[in-house]
């Protein structure tokens, strides 16, 4: 009784809802390990195609197995033209996240092997939504300032033809580079909000795009992956590292986070956070834009102080406080900040959707269907009167 | 720990994850109520759209109010020509349930008030998709077979409008009313696994759109929305009640469930069956069609007696169970079963939306953010050591 009064309304906080073998965090320590290896390990080491197939198979690949999985994706990010067609059709300022949750379903019904819900099928579906996704995302840029969606291009890297699909150039075989290890750093993240959409989906024996399109969903959401667009418009909105300090204080005074400060399992810097730090400071200074990295760090100092006199130690910077800056430097506008760490996270809703599916301890995926306390208007279990439509008088509420 | 234990691999089973103030299941005494109303009453009494005021406002309306809402709604039918001319570039062969999904973000793009957060915009936003839903389920059934979609008439009833639009024709009054008593009788069921799923993706602050596409996802599940189209199936090859008992045991000694009976919450007869069960039989022999309820009236007897013998006495029939034939006699398609139970759910989900967005208790919504139990590939805090592609051998697993 007690233990089910601390898990209502807490959003399941520290509430074990399975067992996975995918990702592991120790939140204390500022551990994050995808299948066994430290994130630190594959941001410096790995490339996206790799974490992905690890993600995906447990292990990492062999060569032969890395370029059959890197052919396979760039052929997928061929996405049928009737699709473009229909993101065409589109209001020019719908929101990149609604339209790629509109166009993941369209995926689905491109998929020829939609109703194969075999374990080696759904990988091929994995495939799919990997290139998919940055596929879509990047059609949309195109197609809301009214250009041609691009070709992919085979011979780059997936950062650095996501680049090139979004943009429309070549990009700066670094700055690609620096894409590469953002993807690899947003790849997963155990059961934060939107892996969990994916999976409470997919319990149901949804098919995989359904989940990812609840996932997209869910990453719209500002608490969610809308956080590095909300740390972007704090940064434009400070301009200078001179008004730090007193907007900070003012910030707490009235009771507010500073954005990308502070995170549900991180208890210390997120070490996401450390490996983007040095990005954003590396790539302003590269590209002659070194103010949003002291701007983001003199942000931090102050946080940090300002929290640590309040008595809380434990809120460092999360994932979204630099990967915004570096976005920004990237060329990618607020309103993709988003989408793009879909273009990351498809790997691992993907992957925990295939431990959903096909979990070895499960004869089958247990359905999502937690209890609710009734707490609303009850007559006993005879009802409340239903009074005729013409005998009410004013309702007693409209609650 | 032990709870911890219980908890896990169980889909959340019995743990009260919130309050509701929406509605309420005994399951042992087949009782279900909306907002302190019994089902019972509001099936027989009430029309859909005062069901659906009465869910997203928690009392009865007046008449003014449920006037109102019946033209809110009425108005809310017409949806832009763009999403149509969307749905005419998909794939015939299209799964309504995929189309719906991919609808619900078009419906997001067309609403003017998609960035306000208020409650009286998400109410708003609740009567757009109460509209909209059944618009687009009846203009894709329309459009797959090459027909131009039809306007809504405000002079029928929801249930009545929808069928018209969904056949072209103008729906006999009596079954047009017991469609709206299938949609009464849908239209919520606590934190169901589609509800939940809203639930979880609007807590991270997302949009009622985002989280209804999860709820389409979750109820497109064969386990969940699903089961009433596998219910037909079943009948549709059963074909004659002689061949009934053999199967029955037959299934059951393979391990097989009967569809349709059995449901997570309910230990008895679902008060939901009892209503459809009746349906079944008067519109059965309405139409000249009485086989299906005689056939579902034999796997029912044949399943509780076959079940009691096995000592399973709490299996009894659930909502699918006869709302299969009831929605086959009004001519709507295995295939559109599920969209139709979506025109109903769609009260309930958009209810929950709101109810997570602005409950009183809690000053903003804890966002869906569990914990899993990592069981992988661990080497300790340093990690696995990362091979260099090249000097990999096969890999030891793939998992």
């Amino acid at each position: 009784m007690d233990e089910t009064v601390r898990i209502k309304n807490t959003g399941l906080r520290g509430v074990p809802v399975a067992d996975t073998k995918i990702s592991f965090i120790d939140g204390e320590q500022g551990v994050l390990i995808y299948r066994g290896y430290r994130i630190e390990d594959l941001a410096e080491k790995s490339t996206f195609m790799e974490t992905a197939w690890l993600l995906l198979n447990g292990e990492l690949p062999s060569e032969d197995q890395l370029r059959s999985f890197t052919e396979d994706v760039a052929r997928a990010r061929e996405i049928p033209a009737h699709i473009c067609e229909s993101l065409a059709l589109l209001p020019q300022d719908a929101a990149p996240m609604d339209v790629l949750q509109a166009a993941v379903p369209l995926l689905a019904m491109a998929d020829n092997e939609l109703a194969d819900e075999t374990r080696d099928a759904n990988v091929r579906k994995a495939i799919r939504l990997i290139a998919g996704i940055p596929a879509v995302v990047a059609a949309w840029n195109r197609i809301r300032n009214r250009l041609e969606p691009l070709p992919p291009d085979a011979g780059l890297s997936h950062a650095a033809n996501f680049l090139r699909q979004f943009h429309g150039t070549r990009p700066d075989p670094e700055m690609a580079r620096d894409l590469e290890v953002c993807l690899v750093l947003h790849a997963d993240h155990t059961f934060n909000a939107s892996t969990f959409a994916c999976r409470e989906v997919v319990s149901t024996r949804a098919h995989m795009y359904a989940g990812v399109a609840a996932g997209v969903g869910a990453l719209s959401g500002s608490l969610h992956g809308g956080a590095n667009a909300r740390v972007m418009k704090m940064l434009m909105e400070l301009q200078s590292e001179k008004n730090v300090a007193g907007w900070v204080r003012d910030q707490l005074d009235k009771g507010q986070r500073i954005m990308g400060i502070g995170h549900a399992v991180y208890k210390t810097t997120d070490p996401r956070a450390k490996i983007l730090r040095e990005i954003s400071r590396r790539l302003g200074e590269k590209l002659g834009q070194p103010q949003w990295h002291r701007l983001s760090a003199a942000v931090e100092d102050a946080a940090l102080a300002e929290l640590a006199r309040r008595g809380k130690h434990t809120l460092k910077p999360n994932v979204d406080f630099y990967s915004a800056s570096v976005y920004h430097m990237m060329g990618i506008s607020a309103d993709f900040m988003t989408p793009v760490f879909a273009v990351s996270r498809i790997a691992g809703w993907c992957a925990h959707i295939i431990e959903e599916k096909f979990a070895e301890a499960q004869e089958r995926p247990a359905l999502y269907r937690p209890e609710s306390d009734y707490v609303g208007n009850y007559c006993g279990k005879t009802g409340c009167v239903y009074q005729p439509l013409q005998e009410r008088g004013k309702p007693l509420s409209s609650q």
